[in-house]
């Protein structure tokens, strides 16, 4: 079994650099070791830059992402009582659209399935060779070993890949909160997402459509999802979203409720030979930012270059340059990650003389054209490549 | 002995104070507990934000200043190996004044003299009623009773006026660095000012005027001076300073050799009764930012303007609001402090993770207008008041 390139994880970033090579005539097979309802069904992130929208849509994947993603211009941080918009689009140029990863995945399965694609679920990948490539997996036919060119590891932070590079270094941080996120079934009570600072912690009110509310709770590390019953949860976010002028939070069923760590990690180089790392595979960063799935995007649109150039021109350079590349905006996303997550959080050991100095930050990105803009650019995301 | 502002502390916030009072037809006293030479002799900050430059030149007291002051209109960060300039003026409109404060406190001693203000130095401040308001101190001549209408404690951290206050709250943060700083009698390298981040700690090429050179190293804060010879001082800043393109440091006599610790402080609130607090005595930043004189002229300026309302109109207005006016601009430069002592300090307890956000973060300061201009109208001086 032979192909150009293999990726191994169907998540949103194999699927989108096995779509994005096929446009450029260089075969791929996709190894994805879940089923796919599983992969089109899993919640995770929703708001896409505008790099990332703009490849989706270049690139004939765009479709349902132009009829049903809802294009935001702005944001609101709120603390003290009051809502401070940040608008987003007149700062930086660009928009973001809230648009659910899940969906994603599912538009970019149907269009290489469309495209005559090879997507391979239930495979579990149980070796790889990065320098002679190869990959061997298991599925319910037995094993195979596919030979390849090039391997992407798009397999995510508990993948195989990143494991088959040798010399790693790892950098990480872990966070003394986590996040409780819920999904409900009501109309959102904001047209733009609301980030939320307040003594008792931080809150998120996000979307996902005109019908399904996306909230989240700053919680401990530690919390029992079982000692939170809807109610606690809607009472809760209410009295961390409460403004001065009485805004109100509606409540409705809540469809869904988990809690997820907040980490920091990278993983340097990410190449080695003929395995390319790309997305949770090589890095994570906490969510606050938004920026895991657009990151895990930038990254495959920059190893698509490479390979294309490869392909066309027979030249390493892109290739080459592939991890260096990748990591500039990385350190980037992961150092605004972190400064949104320590602007926003209220850390458990923080002393007052950090609290001020946090609320005096607060009142200055809400009231410096220099500072939003800096999130604004930040937020809707940095040039690629 | 009677006035209508009693003054403790005859530094550059006690003089500015009774000198724009004077101004305005109101009387004050000067208790300072050092002699004159002393005062006019001590080094501390040198870099004045354009407000400060406008206040003492608006005064009146600013003629050597527009005479031997330096414009600048830019700084340089320096790291990897390149510098970045910042172009101050071009992002904020405004510029900053190299003007040593030692020379900001021989103009202001010499101007109250000349307008017939008392300025008493050599003597002790031993106690003082915020609400009959009295300070008692003792001179040469014995111990004397100065009755007046409101104290302005101007007197430094290690005052008398801060201990004063009941119930206050105070903010501190302790850094685990210290600056080693040098006057050389050398011509300044740069024009501009160098902040550095190495691995190896911070460097700050400073400048007192044409012919002398301000220079400083980041060292731990048990650092003996005594281990710190004149070449290994030269060869260390040579070292930090380095650039790929081979900048040349220019050496020279070792004039004056001093560690300072750094400290973040705030006292809240900078008032009771007829006490008001201001500069040092309130507050402490690192002098990273350059903030410290800095923020006691500006506290001056609102106190004056709101003994200047109480004294024409009899409205307590902006006194009341004096400690929550300050304290904004105080916050807003403790955090602008901390931020930029934080960009550029290598911190021992730093692990990788951090060292590779600092660095990510430097290079997003270098390379995003937001970003730049941000430090720009932070160095620069944010609005008084």
């Amino acid at each position: 079994m032979r192909t150009q390139v293999a990726i191994i994880g169907g998540g949103p970033a194999g699927l989108l650099l096995s779509h994005l090579l096929h446009l450029q005539g260089i075969d791929s097979v996709v190894l994805e070791s879940r089923d796919r309802g599983y992969v089109e069904r899993r919640q995770r992130a929703g708001m896409l830059e505008q790099g990332t929208t703009d490849v989706l849509r270049e690139s004939g994947a765009g479709e349902r992402l132009d009829r049903e993603g809802l294009v935001h211009h702005g944001l609101e941080l709120r603390f003290g009582g009051a809502g401070h918009r940040i608008p987003l689009t007149d700062l930086s140029g660009r928009t973001v659209t809230v648009y659910a990863q899940t969906e994603i995945v599912k538009d970019l399965v149907a269009k290489r399935l469309e495209d005559g694609g090879d997507v391979r679920f239930e495979t579990e990948v149980v070796g790889l060779d990065a320098s002679a490539p190869s990959v061997t997996f298991r599925d319910s036919g037995g094993t195979h070993t596919l030979e390849c060119d090039y391997i992407a590891g798009c397999d995510g932070f508990h993948g195989v890949s990143r494991p088959a590079v040798p010399g790693l270094r790892t950098f990480s941080r872990e966070y003394p909160f986590a996040w409780l996120g819920i999904l409900a079934d009501v109309p959102p009570s904001t047209e733009e997402l609301i980030y939320a600072n307040h003594d008792r912690g931080f809150a998120l009110h996000s979307l996902r459509s005109p019908e399904v509310s996306r909230l989240y709770l700053q919680v401990s590390p530690d919390e029992d999802i079982a000692d939170w019953s809807d109610a606690r949860i809607w009472d809760e976010l209410a009295v961390r979203f409460a403004t001065d002028d009485g805004w109100k939070l509606h409540e409705g069923p809540i469809t869904d409720k988990s809690i997820t760590p907040m980490r920091s990690f990278v993983a340097e180089p990410m190449r080695h030979d003929r395995l390319f790392l790309a997305g949770d595979a090589a890095h994570i960063v906490p969510p606050t930012g938004a920026k895991g799935l657009n990151l895990a995007v930038s990254d495959v649109i920059v190893l698509a270059r490479a390979l294309s150039e490869r392909y066309a021109t027979g030249s390493d350079t892109l290739l080459d340059a592939y991890s260096s590349t990748c990591l500039r905006r990385v350190w980037r996303a992961e150092h605004f990650s972190y400064w949104m997550t320590t602007l926003l959080h209220v850390d458990p050991a923080a002393d007052d003389f950090a609290l001020r100095l946090q609320r005096s930050h607060l009142d200055y990105v809400a009231s410096s054209e220099a500072a939003k803009t800096s999130l604004a650019e930040n937020y809707t995301g940095l040039p690629i490549g």
